[in-house]
């Protein structure tokens, strides 16, 4: 039971400290420990980061130090005595949601969203370290052939791909807009190429993530700040014979985006609801938008456990999907605020950030995503 | 080639006129004519009969004269010479929307919510007068069994059975909330009973229309103008263990009508979206109620053809449902301004009113209908 | 931690024994103890009891002594220290399948046919006696205001129900074929009922279960023995326009009952397979049954864990759905050789069993299920 | 209404003659008529090209003279006066199925399926010709950017999307086993990469066709005739963790294959049923593959009319899929005694073959069909 490095939130203000702890046992009876091979920056941990209002509110001050951290991947090193399905050596990532499995919306088959919900790295110690210790039963283990900073990534990725596929995964031929400069629009993209979506259309904002986006497979971009909505509208009215699209992912929260996503999805077409607004009421247009169009809305947060982990696995293994176009970023785990450097600068300047512990696993990924 | 009677709009004000009309050729060569049973008046038609301004702007005064109505049955008399599957003598009911067939939604199978959409006493002469001509594509085949007065609105009790089963028409063993006082909620609730909805939580203001839901059925009721939205909320939870309902039925359009349903249903559950609201642009908690509670909404209007009236046909002739405590007034066709009169006091007084042009098809509907 | 008394099975032939056990703790520290208030007899415990082949393949002498029984309902008196969900005073039924949670299809969602099960009674010792343990991964809270006998017989209900619903619960308004003696189809057609099937055709062959079935909900019924597989076909044609119905749910596993389901069943409509075949290999007819009628067939074994539960329960407490008929024996426990004497003479003379260890329930229960 | 050429069954004997034939006007006032571009050989053809037992109960001597042929792209220049949809100039291919408006599974929404069904070349002239008349109803309006050779295959490409479909367009990320030599295994190989199926296992027994599967995109391939059952489950169980595969797609019909793919699919996955065996009655394991397999068939015939059409357009038009390795000889219509000698080699020396009346499509298609 040695001592480890990991990136510690220890006062309620901007920053984080780089500390030795104890490396963790399992927290509980069915928890188990993971040596972390590779660990992503979220907007959520940007927010703890910088110790903005709603970190305040959700976490408190009384509740630190705290290790940041919840995108990772990594490889299992003890498992607790009553674990019945993952194994010490096993390759795995891990969901964010630990679910409560008395709760109704669990037990009814969509865990990822029921009530009572814990958070890695947000309700107790994250992964921005060396090891760290979390439920069984959020585990996924990884094809090995997964690279470390693609297995890490999966979490967010995931997002992407439930979005995309929505509750019931009927996209292919079909026409989508997707919205936003985020990595996770980015990634949509590259699921929505992958899973035969017909016509990629996307809306962003900024050079740096236009071009990723294209490399991702966009076949039609718009700038949002260069157009107004009604050119929006023509522009896919064009590209659809007039009808709109079949699919349109709103990614951004903005009354724009909400608004672009609602006029341009066809009659009976379907609204994927992702973004979260600034003010949580927002108008829409009920009667056009809804109603007399026969929308379908999809509201997505989380990753389906384990379905979209499923589907991922196998769109990563067999190589139809490649999300390293939106890896912006590599950092020493050390080098932490070199990351969250840059993750500040988001969109304009950086997409996705993954950290390593280790030095040879550091160097391989900048070797790997040299490449393209 | 003789006359008929039907009740006409002539001038842009309010009111109609009892007129004799030519009874009517098909319009078209795969277009029939029909003897009329029973008709009864849509809240449209009582737009129309008042002349609002949505009148003026939808059909304008240059389209007068212009007979009313469109919830119908009757008997087929003649049939075009292009006609293929409606026969001289079917006893039918007729879909309102005369849909495109080339338009794109249509050809993808949602013909009821396409484009370029006309409606039988709206776009055209409709349905209040002994004959009536209208396009094979819509007309439905009743089972005999079923009587004129409840063949006749199957049209908007479409609307109420669609809106239950939403578009995959999974609710066998959920509980439900269903807001308002009109015919369409109250049809609505003896549908749910009828299908399997273990729980139903019913909404209105109206004494009148309250009793009439808890003959259709309800299990639970409360008065909106009687209780706040927290009070509901509360209940409501009480009622399903803290979780909130599966399934929400929109049907009124209000503020307080969209808030409850979306602060009501469960995580992972699904809101109807069918009540059009007064405004277009509605606030809806776009964070809280669609996407962290990973609502799925279902815009609902008209019915599916011909699922909808298939699954209606069959219920109704089972007797599973029984739609009659909603018909509340039935007239002679000629007393049409008593009909109207109580049409124009609804939810008050009233909730649907059917008309017949035969005396003896008249009487009979009283004695059926007395006997409940 | 005294003794009980138990149903055991001692000696691999046929019998049971009236035994003193002591009573259970949790057999690992997330397992759960129940008192029994009401278990049923299966046809899987009939087997065991009689000590048939499969018996001896399956579960082999060396395993006994063993107490028999999975159909249960009780409360819990001990709760193991990982428990998370279940708490003492929960009014509980089992689920019977023990699923791995590492298996992929139960890692997908459908634990409930997932491998490496275990099952209650067959696996380990069940439930005919005064307490029992079992994991709290399979209990389920019921409604308080559900009976014992009630209560446990909600597993092979939930077959029922799975079985009618299929996987997409897509029934309301729709017409359906059941067929068979056994308890599951009476259950069925009362399920069908209760959830909307607008007309039910039963099929059997025994006075005793026919009119069980009629008072379950059936709209038709044909006797099989009394009928050839074209006068049935003939009939059903007659009954739905000629067209077929629906839905069929096989639920006997014999050539002419699977016969009959993929010769009734209409173009585009859904076979739930059910039944076992006495033989593993069936010949069906591919081409017209199947291919040729784009033909939806859904296997069904076991329920959802627990979306059926759920349903279930609502239904139950709701008062839609009365399964009562089909309890046609109660007894105490301590005369489970009455109980297993009547299951043998299944379907000519009986339907389901259930037994009480204690009087006071027992006397209850033959008061609430003589009102009927 | 000068003359054209056509390819005619004059005799009930092998063969077909290139004779004189009026160019048709509009056989009904709903239909069109086409002036052919390209059109392609189906099996159907074949057998009645060699008036095999089939060909002479299902269409009969009586029948003759008759054009054949019914896969086919062309130029509307003539339609009926009550067509609504398709005009003079629109670049069309034709849906073979005329469905019948009243049939209850076409007012349900699958036409494609639906009861007395006329199919074009079989129950009339077809489309082997310079010009042919169809109905209005099964027109499809192609993308311009679609190649003529593409359009005309488009229907058995459709048979192959609507297979990897299945009834719920829930493939993304699966993996899935395909199974046989014919042009529509090859193309749904094509199809299931372009929609994102993870994993392709094809089963097959010739080189020629084995190399094009490859180039289309299977992952893994085995050959049927070098290998036993037990050998080709043990390799399928390998690939997928020992689980077995999300979706088997069965398009041969031999007893060899229905069982490999109730075999080698995993707990709770999908068969797609679309190969038509050879005698109507196949011996399937009802109990492993069915019923205690929780396994999902999808029967499938035709395509769905028009949600593959609508699908196929978007996923041509976007070079995501690319069907032309499976279109192996093309010849000019006047050399189709050349195409139907290729075809007779099926499946060991060609796959698709593609005529074209004229000179210039058909050298143009010869430059592109080169290019690959």
């Amino acid at each position: 039971m040695g001592t480890m490095k990991a990136v510690v939130k220890t006062k309620p203000e901007l920053g984080a400290e780089w500390l030795d702890r104890p490396i963790p046992e399992p927290a509980a009876s069915d928890w188990v420990v993971v040596k972390v091979r590779a660990t992503s920056i979220c907007g959520t941990d940007v927010h703890i980061y910088k110790w903005d209002p709603w970190s305040d509110s959700r976490i408190g001050g009384k509740a630190l130090p705290q290790t940041l951290g919840h995108e990772v991947a990594g490889e299992v090193v003890e498992v607790g005595p009553h674990c019945k399905r993952i194994k010490v050596g096993d390759f795995v990532s891990a969901e964010t949601h630990i679910y409560d499995p008395g709760d109704l919306t669990t037990m009814l088959g969509s865990p990822h969203v029921g009530r009572n919900m814990k958070i890695l790295g947000v309700d107790f110690n994250g992964c921005f370290a060396e090891y760290f210790t979390l439920p069984e039963s959020i585990c996924w283990p990884n094809d090995p052939s997964i690279t470390p900073e693609v297995a890490c990534i999966q979490e967010p990725l995931g997002n992407a791909t439930y979005a995309v596929l929505g509750e019931d995964a009927d996209v292919a031929g079909k026409s989508m807009v997707i919205t936003g400069d985020g990595p996770i629009s980015l990634f949509a993209i590259g699921v929505a190429r992958a899973v035969g979506v017909a016509k990629i259309i996307h809306f962003g904002k900024y050079d740096f993530n236009m071009e990723i986006g294209k490399r991702m497979g966009a076949d039609h971009q718009m700038y949002t700040n260069k157009t107004t909505g009604a050119e929006r509208l023509e522009a896919v009215l064009d590209l659809t014979g007039g009808n709109g699209v079949d699919i349109a992912l709103e990614m951004v929260g903005s009354q724009d985006s909400v608004d672009d996503c609602f006029n341009m999805v066809r009659k009976a077409g379907r609204v994927t609801a992702f973004g979260v607004a600034a003010e949580n009421r927002l108008p829409i247009d009920y009667n056009n938008g809804i109603v007399f169009k026969a929308c379908q809305i999809h509201g997505i947060n989380g990753r389906k456990i384990f379905d979209t982990w499923y589907r991922n696995r196998n769109l990563l293994a067999s190589g139809r999907l490649d999300p390293t176009p939106v890896i912006t970023n590599v950092f020493k785990l050390e080098d932490y605020a070199k990351g969250f450097g840059a993750m500040m600068e988001r969109p304009r300047k950086s997409a996705k950030c993954v950290l390593f512990p280790d030095q040879a696993e550091y160097e391989a990924a900048v070797r790997r995503l040299g490449d393209h």
